[in-house]
C-alpha cells in the first residue's frame, strides 16, 4: 500500500477526551474515529489489526474443536423473558420497540439464543459435546463509556458455549477453552494470567478471568512469575487428549494469582518464594465460566442419556473482548514514540520509507524495494510521499509497525538500506536483500502458532 | 471435517412458513434458523457459505483500490437529522433511544457516517479519489419480512462510497465499481446483468443494478444475449486506466437490459436482433449510484481546489447484498434433490462418502482418503457416520457440495473410488489420485479470480 493512497487520518494534537494511552494512540494514529459516546468506527489502519486479532482468535477456536456461528445482533425479548434474564438485566441493555411494537434488544450477549438454537436441534447425547461459538458485535449501554475500545458501548466479542452431558464433560470443554486462551493471548503477544474468578450462585471453581500484563492496567495484579516464564506455544497440545490438556489447566491453576480484590498478602508469601512474586498492573482481556443447566432448563435444552433418560445439559461460555484487545495491547505495547505492534497482529509488516522520492535514484531504490518486499509476501506501507524525513520517522513510530525500512542518497550509493526495529530501536545498514531475509525469518518464527 | 463431529441439524420436513425455494433449501439444509421474523442465526454450513461471498466480495474491491473499514452498526441521529434524513426515512428505520434517552438508530445505511468521517479527515484535492467500503449487519424493519435471508430485517451489506474532486472523476469511480461488480459476481458462479436504473430528483444516467438470472427471480429481465456470452474474468483489467475501465462499462451499458417494470417489447425488437433476444426472470443483489453533493454539502465534506477554491466533493455509494446473495446464489443453482454450490462459495470443496464405516477395509480406505484430500488443501466433509447409504447420499445431495467422493466395498476391492459431480450428476470410477487430481485442477480454474 502506498501511503499517499492510504487513508490514514493521523492528528498531531492528543485529544483531550481521551485518559488513556490506548485511546490517545488509537486517535493519533487514525485506527478509530468516535461515532457517538462510546461508539466508533474503525478506519483502514485499525481495521487491519482488529482483523488480524479476530483471526488468531478464530484459528485457535477452531484447532481445539469449536465450531463458528453467527448469531444476529437484534434478539427477540421472549427468549430473555424465559430465561428470567430480561427483567434482570438493568440498563446496560438495550431495547428496543420494533414497528410492530414487539420488544427486541441489541444482544449483550447469547446464551439464551444460543441455547434455543441448540434445544432445537440436538436430541441425544450422541451428538455431544457441541462447541460453538460466533464473533459478533454486542452492546452494553455503559453508563459512562470511556477509554476508547477498551470500553465501549458497540464492541466486538467472541462468545463460545459448550453443551456437555454430564460436569465430567463439562469440565473437559472448559479445560479445552483454558487452554486455548492461553494459546490465543501467546500469539497476540500478550503475557495472559488466568486468574480464579467469582462464579456466583453456581459456586464451583470453574470460572477463570485471563488478565494481560500491562503498566497502564486497571487492576493490580499478583502472581506467580512462573506464569511468565512457560513457552505456551512451544508445544502442540492435542485436545483430544483430556489428561493432556488437564495437565496445562493443573500446572496453571496452582500456581497464585490474584487481582488486588483477592489478593492476600500472607498467603503471596507464603505460597510463592521471593525470587519469584510478581506484581504488576492487568487489564481482563477473557472470561470462562461454567454454569451448569442455568440455560438448558428454563429454555429446555435437553438430550436422551444411554440410559434413556433425559437430561438438561451442562453448558459453559467463553469469552474475548475482540475490540477490546485492540486497546489492551496498545497498553501492554508502547513507547513515548507510539505504537509497537507484537508482529502477530501488526497492520503491515514493514514500513518503507523513501527520505528522497524526487531523488531519481532513491525513486528507482525504493519502487524496486516495494517490488520486492510485496514478492515475499510481505505486507508494505511504503511512504513515497513528497515530507520532511522527520515527520515520515514520527508517523512510522507512532503506528507502530514491526520494521522500518529506510532509502536514502546514501544508502542508495552504498547499495545498502537501514533496517530498524521498532521495540528495540535497533538499527543496522545490510543489502536489501539480507533486510528482507531477516524480516521474513522473523515472521516464519512468529506464525508458528 | 467429519459429519459425525459438524453441527449440520439437516430437517426431513419442509418447513411451511418457506415460500420459496432458497428458504426452504437453507432451512432444510441447517444452513440457518430463524431468530425471530426476518432475523437469522447462521449455523456453521450457512456461516462457511457468507464468509466465502463476504471474501470474494472483498477481494474484488481491494483489488480495484478501495480500502476497507468498519463503521458501527448503532448511529445517532444527529447526523441523519444535518442530512435531511432522520424524518425522512420512513418507519423502515430502526429508531431507539439510549439510557440517556438519546435518538439512536440501527444503520440500514451509511453515507451520513462516512461522509462525516470524510469531512473530519480530508481538506485538499491531493488526497482525492477516497474509495472506502465497509462490509457490516444493516436493519431494515420491514412491515412484512419473508423470504429468508433475501428480504431479511438484519442483513449484511457490502456499502462503499467514493469521494472525488469533480464529476468526471466521480464517473471513474463509477465505473471502477461497475466493473468490480461484474467481476465480483463472475467470480460467485453467477450470471449478472447490470440495468440501468432511477437515478431519483438527481438525474443523469448514473445509476445501475445488477440483476442475477435464476429461474425463480423476483422481475422478468429482458436482455442481449451478448451480455451472456461475455467472459467478463478472461481478461485482466487495469484500473488505473480509465480507458480501459470505461470502455467495459460502454460495451455493457449499450446493450439492452431492463426489467419488466422499464421493458418496451418494440425497443427490445428494434435493438436486438431475433436470436440474441433473451427473457428470463432474476434477482437484484447489488446496486450502484452516483448522488453528487447530497451528503456532502449539507454534512460539509469540502476540499480545496488546485486553485484555491473549496468544493463539495462529488459522491457515489456502492452496495452489494452479502446475506441476500447466500439466497439468490441458491436460486440460481438448484435441482429438485437440493443446492449446487458453485465451486467458489462451496461449504466444502468434497463430500467423502463412507458406504461401510464398519468395515474395517472401508474404514481404512476413509480413512486414507480424508487424510489425501486434506493433504491436497481440500476442504472435506467427510460422513463417516453409521446410516443407510440412501440418506447419506440425499444428505449429500441437499447440501450441495461441488464434488462427492463415495468409497464402498466393491471399490476399496478394486481400488477405486466413485467420484460425482453435483451440477452434472456425471459419476465415474477412478483411483483416488486421479480423483483428487481432477478436482484439484478444476479449483486452480476456479480460483483465477
Amino acid at each position: 500500500m502506498r501511503r499517499s493512497a492510504f487513508f490514514l487520518p493521523t492528528l498531531k494534537e492528543t485529544p483531550k477526551e481521551a485518559e488513556i494511552v490506548s485511546h490517545r494512540l488509537m486517535l493519533r494514529a487514525g485506527m478509530v474515529r468516535q461515532a457517538s459516546a462510546g461508539i466508533y468506527s474503525w478506519l483502514p489502519l485499525g481495521f487491519r489489526v482488529l482483523k488480524k486479532i479476530e483471526q488468531v482468535v478464530r484459528e485457535e477456536q477452531d484447532r481445539m474443536g469449536c465450531q463458528e456461528v453467527l448469531m444476529p445482533t437484534i434478539q427477540s425479548a421472549d427468549l430473555w423473558r424465559e430465561s428470567g434474564r430480561y427483567d434482570a438485566y438493568g440498563p446496560e441493555m438495550l431495547r428496543i420497540k420494533d414497528r410492530h411494537e414487539r420488544d427486541m434488544l441489541y444482544g449483550p450477549t447469547n446464551e439464551e439464543l444460543i441455547t434455543n438454537i441448540f434445544a432445537h436441534s440436538v436430541r441425544s447425547y450422541r451428538d455431544l459435546p457441541k462447541l460453538l461459538y460466533h464473533i459478533q458485535w454486542k452492546f452494553r449501554d455503559e453508563v459512562r463509556p470511556r477509554f476508547g475500545v477498551m470500553r465501549g458501548r458497540e464492541f466486538l466479542m467472541k462468545d463460545a458455549y459448550s453443551f456437555d452431558l454430564d460436569f465430567e464433560a463439562a469440565r473437559l470443554s472448559y479445560n479445552k477453552f483454558f487452554v486455548a486462551y492461553l494459546r490465543t493471548f501467546a500469539r497476540l503477544g500478550l503475557q495472559a494470567i488466568p486468574m480464579e474468578a467469582d462464579t456466583g450462585p453456581i459456586g464451583g471453581n470453574l470460572s477463570h478471568e485471563f488478565i494481560i500484563l500491562a503498566d497502564t492496567g486497571e487492576s493490580q495484579v499478583f502472581c506467580d512469575r512462573d506464569f511468565l516464564d512457560v513457552d505456551v506455544l512451544g508445544r502442540e497440545i492435542d485436545y483430544a487428549d483430556p489428561d493432556e490438556v488437564g495437565s496445562v489447566v493443573d500446572y496453571f491453576t496452582k500456581l497464585y494469582a490474584r487481582t488486588d480484590e483477592k489478593h492476600e498478602q500472607a498467603v503471596f508469601e507464603k505460597e510463592v518464594p521471593d525470587v519469584r512474586r510478581y506484581e504488576g498492573r492487568g487489564i481482563e482481556v477473557g472470561h470462562i465460566f461454567y454454569f451448569g443447566s442455568k440455560y438448558s432448563e428454563p429454555l429446555g435444552a435437553r438430550v436422551a442419556t444411554p440410559e434413556g433418560d433425559e437430561v438438561a445439559v451442562h453448558m459453559g461460555s467463553y469469552g474475548i473482548g475482540v475490540s477490546r484487545l485492540a486497546g489492551g495491547i496498545i497498553e501492554a505495547s508502547h513507547d513515548d514514540a507510539g505504537i509497537i505492534w507484537p508482529d502477530a497482529v501488526a497492520p503491515f509488516d514493514v514500513g518503507l520509507i523513501n527520505l528522497k522520492p524526487g531523488d531519481s535514484d532513491c525513486a528507482r531504490a525504493g519502487e524496486d524495494a516495494y517490488a520486492a518486499l510485496a514478492r515475499s509476501g510481505l505486507d508494505v506501507l511504503y511512504d513515497e510521499r513528497d515530507e520532511r524525513a522527520g515527520a515520515k520517522f514520527a508517523e512510522m513510530d507512532l503506528i507502530g509497525l514491526p520494521w522500518q525500512l529506510t532509502i536514502g542518497p546514501r544508502g542508495v550509493k552504498a547499495g545498502s538500506v537501514e533496517l530498524k526495529r521498532r521495540a528495540s530501536g535497533e538499527k543496522e545498514e545490510l543489502s536489501l536483500e539480507a533486510a528482507i531475509n531477516k524480516i521474513a525469518a522473523n515472521n516464519t518464527t512468529v506464525s508458528r502458532g
